[in-house]
């Protein structure tokens, strides 16, 4: 069994970054992030942004508006940004408050600048297999991990448990895609899924994305499978100081020793996201000519 | 074993959009539709179209530019049928052309006046479940030819033969949603499948569009199974005046009689297509406001 480095593979990507971003002399790219309001988990996500940005030579731009920021005045802000020639990417962090359509906001962003993967175009891009648009964050680094193991799909088996738009649906296409590396046979199954466990045990490649704790046990994969886990669980733990412990959508400890290849977590597709966020960040930036 | 008379249900749909148009008073919805050149099947299928649309009436604009046409000509009819109000959908009968790429074409037509459902934004509309853009006609008479059929995909396995664009991914993404009729557990396999059989033997509802003809055999479907056959495929037969018989991607005479429900080839998901396209320039009007 090989366990999949999630933090080893993204600090490869980020170092390749950083190298290619010091080669250009005129302007660094440039990303802007959008926090609305004070969630901690959205404070913590968008430091470690900021942080890899500055470590790689991303210029960004932090906007923190308030959580009383009214859906028009959120439009104008990122209608600024999609007009100001010296932004690259803009990414809002979700979640953003009850009152402002997630969507909405999403799809305000200019396709162009959208490195974040979520606007309309760019998910239809993915489907039309057009490599101008911008892939999400989570299921292009579940690519990239893949790719960086020597899995190749070509013809074989990847089941994903779990239809959601910003991982189930756009990794399933992409690992449908007519590219060297993808070309998978794909079934999407789901919480609707009749003998579920039938279905993943034919999975030569098993994606975990249902968001329900240690949900794949070892009876549910096939003996030399590749498992990826994209869940991200906590489960009460009375012996953690924080009183839970991480985990994912797979029972690591039974389901690991039969695996070909398996990502633990935390470490496997999580510290993927931001490695990916820069990369396409980079993109946008060499799509746009430099600015 | 029961038929789904496509030609039946087709009827049935115009006749019901016959009905709707009637009662509008101030204006009829409007279609454009643009034929590059003089294709022999293309001009063929306008007509029909065109015939449709008189019949339950929606007007309709045809235009035919030349072969010749630039695709800055082409964008540029486009252009003034995506400003014209009067004008509610609009479109671009394929193939086009070598010389234009039929992708951007495809952009060009405003999202919400694109009919037939190709523009990218319109696709990534049904990966978001959106129902305010516009679904592809034959991914779209599908479900309807299922829905009407009494078939209810929920928690069932939708094998989907073919990964298109224009078929295969939508069907496959329209058959995931979680809607009524819908919420099926999706499998999409492909020309790089290892051991197909095995997996369209898995099928509750087999949906083959592969273009390859008759490739569906017997022991490849399971008793019971619903099968949607969307292969047109020319084979040669001497016995007819033409030279060649129409037959799908499905053994009919072999595989019928172990079905629950079969799609027949003339007559099954073909006829579907027009009576969508008309749905959808309702739609599009009613969308619009009547305009």
């Amino acid at each position: 069994m090989e366990l999949i480095d999630g933090n080893k593979i993204a600090a490869t990507i980020v170092a390749e970054l950083k190298e290619e971003i010091a080669a250009l002399t005129v302007r660094k790219p440039c990303i802007a992030l959008i926090r609305v309001g004070e969630d901690p988990a959205s404070v913590s996500y968008v430091k470690k942004k900021e942080k890899t940005a500055a470590d790689i030579g991303v210029t960004s731009r932090i906007l923190l508006p308030p959580i009383t920021i009214t859906q028009g005045e959120l439009f104008a802000l990122i209608d600024g940004l999609n007009a100001d020639p010296a932004v690259d990417g803009i990414l809002v962090q979700s979640p953003l408050p009850k009152h402002i359509d997630e969507v909405a906001v999403f799809r305000r962003v200019a396709p162009e600048k959208d490195v974040d993967g979520f606007n309309t175009i760019n998910l239809g891009k993915v489907a039309q297999e057009d490599d101008t648009g911008f892939v999400a964050c989570t299921p292009a680094g579940i690519m990239e991990l893949l790719a960086r193991s020597g899995v190749d799909l070509k013809g074989r088996h990847v089941v994903v448990l779990g239809r959601s738009l910003i991982v189930g649906k756009p990794v399933a296409l992409l690992a449908l895609q007519k590219k060297a590396g993808a070309n998978a046979t794909v079934s999407i199954c789901h919480s609707a899924t009749a003998n579920l466990p039938e279905l993943t045990r034919q999975a030569d490649v098993l994606i975990a994305a249902i968001g329900r704790a240690e949900f794949v046990t070892a009876d549910m994969v096939k003996p030399g499978a590749v498992v990826i886990d994209v869940g991200i669980n906590r489960v009460p733990d009375a012996t953690k100081k924080t009183g839970y412990r991480l985990t994912g959508d797979v029972h690591f400890p039974s389901v690991a020793p039969q695996c070909s290849h398996i990502t633990p977590v935390p470490g496997g597709v999580g510290p993927m996201t931001v490695a990916m966020l820069m990369k396409n960040t980079l993109k946008a930036y060499r799509l746009g000519g430099g600015r």
